[in-house]
Order: C-alpha cells, then sequence, then structure tokens
C-alpha cells in the first residue's frame, strides 16, 4: 500500500492557503522567468500581509439573548464573538478574499461563529436562526474560490457562521456494499485516515483536498484530481443528512438504483449551503489500490494531446482509462519544465528532433492490483503513442503527484512580490474544446493586458470524460493597486466569453458569490425559478448562505 | 456487426401487449406446469376480451371552440375525437388497466387524442390548456405499467392525451463528442436504427424497447437490459427540451462536468409528465459493440449467484463487467428449465452431481471489440467459477437474448386463461438484498394466497451495481372475479413490505398512479413538499399528468 496516505495539516492561516511552513519559496529561475514574462523589475516580496492584532473589525451585532440561547444549544465553548476567530471565518480563499485580508480590509465578518456538535443542534442553530432573523453561513474547510462562505448578511441583522469541525466521524462502514456514512466536518486527510484504516479509499483528491470537509466537497459539486477514475462525488453519494430550516431532510436512499421519481439528491448536491446544512453524508467507497503506475507523454501540440486523451478515453479497452489524466498546454508546459529543475536543454533537443518545438505535457496515473494496472497502461501507451505521444518516462507524473496539493501557497508569495494571480475552469464537449479553450484565454489576456502591461497565462486539462474535457486556467500579471478590482475586471471578461461559448461557468470551483451573475446564463431562467421555488421549501424566509448560488433578485423570500 | 439490430413492430394491440402476431402461445409442458403449480383445472382461454366495437365511452367533454383552436395549432387530421383513438389511449399496459380494457370497463378515457408535430405546437397546446383548464397527459410508446399515463382529469372537467409518435427524427449527431439529439416520439428501434447507421447505439433494452420511446424512457427514469454495461438513461442523457406551462425549458448542458449548482436534469428525468413534456433529448451514445459473447454459469442458490454477481462487479478487473447481467432465483431457473425446451433429466443430473440439486441460472453478455470481449469473459469466468458457477455454455443466454421482449405477451395468454399474473421490482444494498427478497416475496405470497388458493413466484436480479442489485419478482394465482381488486391487494402487501425493508418502490417501472401512496415513505414528507414546490414552478395550474407521481395532497394549485 504506497498510496492515498495524505497529511493532516493544521487549519489554514489566516491570510492565506493551508500551513505556510509547508509552502515552497520561489526560487531564482521562477523570479527571474517571472520578472521577463510579465516585465516586472520589482519582485521583492514587500506587499506583504497587515499585522493580524491590527485587524479592527465592527463589533458582534448579536445580541446577548441571542447569544444566550446560542450557547444554550452547544455549550458555551463552542460559540465564539472573539475577533480572532471571526477574522478567520471572515471569508473563503478567493483572490479577493486574500487581498481585502491581506490588506486588514475585513468588513464582512460574522457577529459569532458556533460549532455545532451533532445534527440536533445544527437543527435548534436553524430554528433559534429562523425566529431571531438572523443569517447562517456553513463554513467546512473554508477553501471556497469563489466566495461560498463569505459572511453575507443578505436582508438580516446579523450571520453567524456555523464551523462544521467538530462533526468528523467515520458513522458507519459497510464491507460488503462498500459504502460508508461519514460526518460532513471531516477532512480529506481524516476521511482517508478513517476509510483506509478499513482497506477503503473515498479516491476525492482537490488541490484543497487537506483543507476541505466532506460536506463542502458535496455542497460545492466538486471534483478531485483522480475523479476521471473514482467518480466526481456527486455520483459517488448515495444519500446525505441535510438540515433545513423546514426541518431535517433525509435526501437519497440505500437504493443502489431507483426510479421513483426525480433524483432530489441532485438538488442538495451543488446547492452550497442555501437551502441547509449537510451534517452527514453516504457515499459508495473503492478498495484501496495496491499499486499505482505512473506515466508521462509530450505531444507537438496541445491540440494533438487533447486527441489523445479523446481516443485514449472512447477507443481504449473499456476500464483501461488512468485515475489522474491531465494535459498542460504548451505555455504551461514550458513552465513547468523550466520552473521543476528539469535538464531543459538536453529534453528540449530530443523532443525538438521528435518534432515537439514546443511540447505539450501530458500526465496519467494509473491505480490498482499490479498485473491488470500494468496491462491498462500498456494498452493505453499504445494508443498514446499512436497519437504522436513521445513517452517521457514517469517522472514528470510522480513530480506532479508530489507537489499537487502545494500549488495555491505560490498565490501568497506572488502576492506579497506584487504580482497578480488568479485561476478558474470549465468544460466542453471534444467538438467545442479547442474553440473554447481559444475564447477563454484570449478574454482572459484582454482582461489582463487591458492596462497596458502583459498578462501570462497557462492551461491544462484536468478531467476527461466520453463527451469532452475540463479546462483549467491558471494566469498571473502585475498586480494593480486596486486588486480586487483588477480581479473583477478579468473574472469578468472571462466568464462573459465562457457564457458565450455555451461552456459551464465552473467545472469544479462552484458558484459562490463570484459566479452568481452568470447562473442564469447557463440554466435558464426557469431554472432559476425552480431553484428558487425549492429555497421556498426549504428555507423560506432566506437565512441560508444569502448572496451565493441563487441571484438575490430571484429569491422570494417569506415574511416573519 | 452481430447486434443491437432491433425490429420495428406495429403499434400495441389495444387490449395487451405489442403485436400478438409475434406471441409465442403457451405449450402444453407449460400449461401442465400451471396446472400443477396453480392447482387450476381449466386453463381454457375462455375468457377472452370484449368486442372492440361494443366499447362504449362517454363522449368528449371538450367544447367545440377548444377543439376548434387545438385543430388550428396541429391542423385538423393530427386531432382526434374518435372512440377508437380516445380507447386506444385509455390506458397503459399495467395489469390493472388491461383488466379494465379487456371488460370494456373503459371509464377512464381523454376527451381527445393530439398529435403535435414540434416544440412549438406543444408550447401553443399547453397555453391553450392552461387558459381551457384542460389536463393533459403526454403518451410516448403508452406502455407504463403503473397507471403513468391513465388519462385522470384530476380537478379539470376534461383531459386531453398528448401523443408523441410524429416527434421522432434523429435531430443532431455529433460523432467526435459523441452524443446525439433526439426526439422524443422515437421508438427504441427507430433510435437504433438512427444511431447504428452511424456506427452508434443508445444501449437502452428495457422490455417494452420495441414500442417505448425516448421521451418515456427518461420520464420514467427507467433502466434497460443491458444498462449495467451501458448506464441508465438517467446518467446517459446530457440535456433535454422541457415544454412546461410556464414556457420552455433548456435543462442541463453540454458541459461533460460541471459545478454549476445542484444538476435541474435530474429533476425533470423522472418527473413522469408532472412537470411538462419532453421534446427532445441530448444523450451520450457509444459505439455499436461489434462483439457479443454469451455467458451462464449455474450456482448451488440464489444467494450464492448473488455473491458471485458482488464478487464479480467488485473484485473483477476494472471494465470486466458483462454488459448484461441476469441472476434467477431456483424457482425461476425451474421453470426456465422446465419450460425453455431443455433436456432437463440429463441437466438436472449435471448439476446434481455438483451439489446443484436446485439450481440458479445466471446469463451473462459482454459486448465490444472482439479480443477485449473476449479477455474480459475470460477473466469474469474464473471469479464466477472461484465463487462455486458451474458452466453451461452460452445457450441459455442466447435463449433468453432472443426472446427478450416477448414476455409481456404471456400476460394476455395467462388472463385469457384465467391466470393472474404480475411483476415488480425493487433494489438494496448487497448488505440487505437477501432479507428484501425474503421479505417482499413472503408478501407477494401472502397476498396471492389470501383467498386460499395457491400463489407462485419467481424472482431474477436483472441489473447489478457496486452497491446492490435489483430483484424482479414475478408472480401468478389464479384469477379472482375482481381482478383489479386483486390486483389491488397483492400489490399494497408487496409495497407495505418494500417499504418497511427501506428497499426502493421501484427500480425502473416508475412511479405513475400506483405508487404514488409509497413516494412519501421513500422521499419523505420534505421531498414531497419539494416536488410540490417545483411543480408550482413549472406547472402552477397543474394540469400536467394529474394523480401521477407527486400524491394529490401535497400540491398546491394555484387558481385562475
Amino acid at each position: 500500500m504506497v498510496t492515498h496516505v495524505t497529511e493532516e495539516i493544521p487549519r489554514s492561516v489566516w491570510y492565506g492557503w493551508g500551513d505556510p511552513s509547508r509552502a515552497k519559496r520561489l526560487g531564482a529561475g521562477a523570479l527571474s522567468y517571472l520578472r521577463t514574462t510579465l516585465r516586472l523589475q520589482d519582485l521583492e516580496p514587500t506587499r506583504t500581509p497587515v499585522d493580524f492584532s491590527s485587524i479592527e473589525i465592527t463589533p458582534s451585532r448579536l445580541e446577548d439573548a441571542a447569544l444566550e440561547e446560542l450557547r444554550a444549544i452547544t455549550g458555551a465553548p463552542h460559540l465564539s464573538t472573539e475577533s480572532a476567530e471571526r477574522i478567520l471565518h471572515s471569508g473563503g480563499k478567493s483572490t479577493p478574499d486574500l487581498m481585502r485580508i491581506r490588506a486588514g480590509d475585513v468588513v464582512r465578518v460574522p457577529d459569532a461563529v458556533i460549532f455545532p456538535g451533532s445534527a440536533q443542534e445544527v437543527r435548534e442553530i436553524l430554528a433559534l436562526c429562523v425566529r431571531r432573523r438572523i443569517a447562517v453561513v456553513t463554513f467546512g474547510g473554508g477553501t471556497s474560490v469563489v466566495g461560498g462562505v463569505d459572511p453575507l448578511r443578505g436582508g438580516f441583522g446579523a450571520v453567524i457562521t456555523l464551523d462544521m469541525r467538530r462533526m468528523d466521524k467515520l458513522v458507519h462502514l459497510d464491507p460488503v456494499s462498500r459504502t460508508a456514512t461519514l460526518e460532513a466536518g471531516m477532512r480529506g486527510p481524516a476521511i482517508e485516515s478513517a476509510l483506509q484504516g478499513h482497506g477503503f479509499t473515498l479516491g476525492h483528491f482537490p488541490q484543497s483536498h487537506q483543507e476541505a470537509t466532506l460536506g463542502g466537497y458535496l455542497a460545492t459539486r466538486s471534483a478531485g484530481q483522480a475523479s476521471t477514475g473514482y467518480g466526481r462525488p456527486e455520483i459517488l453519494v448515495k444519500s446525505l443528512h441535510l438540515e433545513t430550516p423546514s426541518g431535517p431532510y433525509l435526501v437519497g436512499s440505500s437504493a443502489p438504483g431507483s426510479a421513483a421519481g426525480p433524483k432530489l439528491l441532485d438538488v442538495v448536491v451543488g446547492s452550497e449551503g442555501t437551502f441547509g446544512v449537510i451534517t452527514s453524508a453516504t457515499l459508495k467507497i473503492s478498495p484501496l489500490p495496491p499499486y499505482k503506475s505512473y506515466g508521462a507523454w509530450s505531444f507537438a501540440s496541445f491540440e494533438a494531446g487533447a486527441q489523445a486523451l479523446r481516443l485514449l478515453e472512447q477507443e481504449g479497452v473499456r476500464g483501461d482509462m488512468p485515475h489522474v489524466c491531465r494535459l498542460s498546454d504548451t505555455d504551461e508546459t514550458a513552465a513547468t519544465f523550466k520552473l521543476g529543475g528539469w535538464k531543459t536543454g538536453a529534453l528540449s533537443k530530443y523532443l525538438g528532433v521528435r518534432g515537439h518545438k514546443r511540447p505539450a505535457l501530458a500526465l496519467f496515473v494509473w491505480e490498482g492490483k499490479k498485473p491488470e494496472t500494468t496491462a491498462r497502461k500498456r494498452r493505453s501507451a499504445r494508443i498514446i503513442r499512436r497519437a504522436g505521444g513521445v513517452a517521457l518516462g514517469p517522472m514528470p507524473a510522480t513530480a506532479w503527484e508530489h507537489g499537487r496539493f502545494s500549488g495555491p501557497y505560490l498565490r501568497d508569495e506572488l502576492l506579497s512580490r506584487g504580482v497578480y494571480v488568479e485561476t478558474l475552469e470549465t468544460a466542453a464537449t471534444w467538438s467545442d474544446l479547442s474553440a473554447t479553450y481559444g475564447a477563454v484565454r484570449s478574454a482572459i489576456m484582454d482582461g489582463l493586458e487591458a492596462k497596458g502591461g502583459p498578462g501570462y497565462i497557462q492551461t491544462h486539462i484536468s478531467h476527461v470524460y466520453p463527451d469532452g474535457a475540463s479546462l483549467y486556467f491558471t494566469f498571473l500579471g502585475g498586480l494593480e493597486d486596486d486588486g480586487p478590482g483588477q480581479n473583477a475586471r478579468i473574472k469578468k471578461s472571462a466568464s462573459e466569453a465562457i457564457v458565450a461559448a455555451g461552456a459551464t461557468i465552473t467545472h469544479h470551483h462552484a458558484v459562490g458569490s463570484e459566479h452568481a451573475p452568470y447562473l442564469g446564463a447557463e440554466v435558464g431562467e426557469l431554472g432559476l425559478k425552480v431553484l428558487a421555488g425549492i429555497k421556498a421549501t426549504l428555507d423560506p424566509h432566506g437565512i441560508m448562505n444569502p448572496g451565493k448560488l441563487i441571484p438575490e433578485t430571484t429569491i422570494h423570500v417569506q415574511e416573519s
């Protein structure tokens, strides 16, 4: 068993991502690459976060009576109105969230943070908040990059953040049916540790894996790096327990298949805390793979690589598809080679001879029992080779896996050095992929360069499906004085291009507050009304996570 | 290409299933088996349907002005108020539907039948029906076995049936992304014929395949015989066009994966015509398999066979699972052997020596390219053998496939011979499967034998999942004078047992009117309210398929 052991880390640092002691710093090569690419002279890390102790926030708006009632539910140690705790829950990990908190600009802050210990406590908290007209934001790992956990009050006088960390237990595991019931506050490593003790894995490894929670995985309809193999949580989940302002709601069933009407589970998965609080869920689990096989190939272009992934998925032997399947475009490949400590001279020569002047790098991981995994890789390699792939050995894939949770740390350092960096993702059919790639790339570049400075963008495919693939864009530019404004401008440009291309506004980051203005273009006016209708049933007063997912204007709130 | 060519048949006969000229009659052996098993002396086919021409129905309740407006939408030839057409649309193919129509007891009949030619026409029809307060039942192939297309009026003065047969075209096929857009009125063979011309298949083969339509497949969240391999339509569908009383609704998108909020497509799939009319859908399609491999094995017991299926699904090489996977219990196996023209003496001896005194028969079909399909079967056979399976060669599986659409014809002959016959299905986790099997079987037997006569029941697993399997029960008894009453009593007994076992009320037959009383037990009170809330958005006046899926008491209808 070499695999899937993931490390527990402390709760995220207040100004950025994860545990900064784990962050790999940018080397001289990277800094020089950035200086050239972005034409930035000064990359000194001078734009550091303010002193935590200097951050001032407004006092809690909650009346003593309300606080007393909340304390009575959870016990006093599990309710906090302290500034530090409220600041730690003042947002997620979106770029504008970080820009604001780094500047000490903590305007949006919960009036209290409560840590429930059971579904029953959640139920009582929601009942109290309905009665007292208090907005509720559910907070798992707090890693939302789209404003999903920002403590917006909507039309209410106060907002509390409900932190799920105490609900972190494995409730039940059925090794025969291969299902597990887990509390929603479990973070990725805790889930893996609990399941791996029984020989199983959930197989869900988003970049936020070490911090994010099961509830968040489901509430955001997320995907992980190995979802091409294990399946997205939306297809792994069988049922979940949702506490709503209208009462407890067990949605889904134990049945492995059913024709009993609409699948309401799919209404709750992706509802981003706007209908209620996911307190536990039952999911299908997989046996822990005893073996992993890694491979990497170079292609003459991003398009040639995408074509190879499509053939692998469509023409490969049933079941042969790798668990992880990624393809970088030529810019991302150049950066990977340049910054990854590769012997780029020899590599360029080798690939140049094979016609890959500007190579596109594809990485794969196959998981399973050794003989069959080896056979799957061997057969896949044949397809990849026929599609023009030049084998590079396992190293690029093992290197990627080694650093796979570390990407977001770089953002903190880049912001300190005056570099703007952001990511976003979409997905499109194979037929539309190239046009979507081009249109979104151009739009981001236009946004980046609107103020004259050069921009940089790199892209990869991170998930492959029979009918299409995802596109993940990472882009950089000089950080303007108004960082949040800069970010909003570029995201708007990109989002409009995604909508115009008919692609999805988000493949796995979810909607939150950032994408809410674009949801209507994707689900239609009637779709928004359907969502608002469901919310009216489950959260008739509109206290749950206001300002997220569903545009405010769509929601009809019941008075009194 | 030996596979998947399915035969177009005429529209179903009025009193029963399909085209009676294709029905295989019960042989002397079967009749003798029935006489013994059910202790019935008289099995003469004397309880034949009434004369079609003798059936009297009430005149259409639609005013001339309404008929005139409807005619203006579709053109006069596509609206019918003739008795014959109205009788042909007076129900589906549930056992009580057939009992009633065979007796000439056609009380529930649509006031007109309309055949729209486009989504636009459907839209205009719905607008008119909202304005004039007319209920609308959408009718695809009319094969519902749960009362799904019965022309109930709800609280309205009239009801029309909207027959989708004219909307039968392939709209678009994308061979690169492997998707196809099809009109909802296409029947199974037409779908396969259109796709197979391009080298693709939908792979959806329910027993009703030859008659049922794409719209019905989706509206009922159905499963087909090869869904273990190709996937249920609910996972193949990417988007669909729904005409609702609130306007046209394009639900789903072209994106292969998305985190843009709840998956509202899953609200429409399984909505059984209660939210609107599915006019077209885009689905993932598969390459037509060039090869099929068949296999059958015997097991010492149903439990031993189920264990083998579980190991095959859970321990087999990824992708090796057969496309079709069925296991009969010992009673069904005995009947198959007895009635299938087998040399049962030699077979019994052969299996008896191997300890299979009362064998349970498993059938498999693998589909794909020849070398890999052969390898999948070979590896699977190893698991099956280790689990105690005794190989019986391909013949039982090819024989099953040959007759796979013919089962329902027998019901017509049995009813004529005074034999009650019905089927129902559920699904449960592997852990719960045996208890569910026992409890439902007992309940059905209790229902069958409540009036003293002996009953007969046989069961099979038809679909296998990583976490569980379906159970399909076929049961017979002497036909009582009050056939519908007899059926209601037995179904009630079975349904209550299913609910008590925590299994699903339906694995693939859908809810319709028959299972509506049990939906609340499965989705909960809040679940029913969510459904009613969605209906209030899409069908605020409640004209769409009243009395189906959602219990009437749950629905809030907008007045005026």
